[in-house]
């Protein structure tokens, strides 16, 4: 039984996702539909992007994953397919897939074209079930991406801040995520802090001119209501309050800069 | 393997949904879930309504679909199952039925009444656990809809504005959903438009003496931030900025006039 | 197939719980999955205590149920998995267990220790990823108890004020839970108010002061906006107001009295 894993900013409060659901299950029945979230906030396509590259990294070889955070919907953005092995990505080609990108760029990338897959009439304002859903039952069916397509080199990546040094003594990230503990997730990664530190020194995390304390293991490691910095389960420096919200404490929000000095 | 859509305004925060789901798992083990959404606003049985129209679009034959905005739960209302071939529907009779019998209207209805097959004992106040779970589940497992209960030909209907024209010469209807991007969709539908149009003719959308334009094909029609006019995915005509919130932008909300002259 | 459910305080606009599961299916790949709740409120052991009663009580024994608010994560705090004939219960050491082990204690409790079992290297943020969904997984694969971790009898409880009668002649209890209707869920049992009610006595439900009238059965039994007080689906005094939200109109919430006089 083949996975897809569906990935959007369509809420769960409206139909979306039903429809979709009902389409893919008329086309391929046996199935297995896996949720990631569909509360990516409305046109999020970097906080999508973000979501995506951790499911990717969970699910197993053989899965489909369809990804939906689309702003561009019915103008002449391309969608793609990106191919890694059995593992599948379906999206817009608006930049979801670029933290995937980074960690394994695809095998073979395909333009979505074949109309003959698509539901029609297709909605203009809704790919998601028109589109998304019938292709993505079809690759689970067994239908090779040729037949979605035709192959590509080319496709849009987010341009990310890459220089996070600056004066040569520290880094400056940026907030790219608040969880729903009101922890900040920062562009900061582990591989990047590690490159960073030296060997004599332990290097201080500050916030809007507060110090977070050097870089520790987990939350448990201060008292309840202090400030916290460490890495998180997504491999990015994360800053947290025991117990509490930081961004209500930091007054802080995406794109705060966080800084280690 | 069957398949069990779920609707409701039950929410996702406390044990409801999953207490059903217990439920109904326990007498077919072999059955497929599929949460429609859990989040219609609560007793909003017209934004139930809705919702379930468009569930009821995407899925196979073969589907059975439990929807439970329920504010007479504990009171004399009936439940009544209503059967389209190999499809079925159960719900409360208090109107969330008629969206559905518009475009199709049930092949026989039952009202469901044979308590041997209930949770015992029944919560008055939590009927979607005691009654609708058990009842859908027998009928996964292949009940008859005659043994659920006698057969009827009453349903209530909620009484829908169903005269737009006026003056004749311009339809006025309402916002009957705002959805998560902030976009208004209507009562008017694809079809009632159609008929109001004359060949020479563009018409124009108004909400508030403001104009949305004529009537466009999709939100990337306009540039980011204006207004623009389309026929939703749903079928009737929404009004919505592209990438901004027409709620906002229009201090507009559930029940706001649109017109289109 | 095994079924394994799923409750936390992780909010479904995150990773967290889409990652949860694809770590299951990778080691399991034939389990069926069920969201009880993400939503439990951030770090409220009790709320999550009552959402996991009630899930418990519905789901057939052969379930694997994992709950994760866990606060104390990466700290010292203890993984346990209680054994109930055919069904499990893995949860945080910090009293999330405490109302399933009021109505039936374990016959058997484990703490989790076998890492290799674990997803290394394990998050000590994230211990839901890393060491709850392979864990569950395992067990859902046939892994006996005992090869989780060594035997225990030392489970950490909730302190619950126990005593709720009060001048020989009233009971006090307190909102222990409001729901998305904005119903009121009191910590008061049927139980309880059963054994506390005599023959030839109504007794009276008072919250700040404004008296709810007698325990009835359901919403129905009062005019819409009227206030009622019943024994809700979990078996609790419940305080409501018919088609309205309770925890409005009477400015109340967690924590609030609610007496029986």
């Amino acid at each position: 039984m083949a996975t897809i894993t569906l990935t959007s900013d369509f809420g769960l409060a409206d139909y979306h996702v039903g429809a979709i659901k009902g389409i893919i299950l008329q086309i391929v029945p046996d199935v297995r539909l896996v949720d990631i979230t569909h509360e990516i906030a409305p046109h999020d396509v970097l906080g999508g992007a973000l979501v995506l590259r951790e499911a990717w990294r969970a699910f197993a070889p053989g899965t489909i994953h369809v990804a939906i955070v689309d702003p561009g919907v019915g103008s002449q953005r391309k969608i793609i397919l990106a191919q890694y092995g059995r593992q599948y990505l379906l999206v817009p080609d608006n930049g979801l897939i670029t933290l995937i990108h980074q960690i394994s760029p695809p095998e073979r990338l395909f333009v979505v074209a074949n109309e003959a897959l698509f539901c029609q009439p297709v909605s203009p304002t809704f790919h998601g079930r028109d589109v998304f859903a019938p292709v993505a039952a079809h690759l689970a069916r067994g239908l090779k991406p040729e037949q979605i397509g035709p192959e590509t080199n080319l496709v849009n990546l987010l341009e990310l801040p890459v220089e996070h040094l600056q004066d040569g003594n520290k880094l400056v990230g940026r907030v790219i995520h608040v969880d729903r503990f009101g922890n900040l997730v920062t562009d900061l990664s582990a591989d990047e802090l590690r490159r960073f530190v030296r060997k004599d020194h332990v290097p201080e995390v500050r916030v809007a001119n507060r110090s977070m304390g050097p870089i520790r293991v987990t939350f448990a490691d201060v008292p309840a209501g202090e400030p916290v910095a460490y890495i998180g389960s997504a491999g990015f420096l994360e800053v947290a309050f025991n117990q509490k919200r930081a961004d209500h404490e930091l007054s802080a929000g995406k794109g705060t800069a966080v800084e280690v000095v």
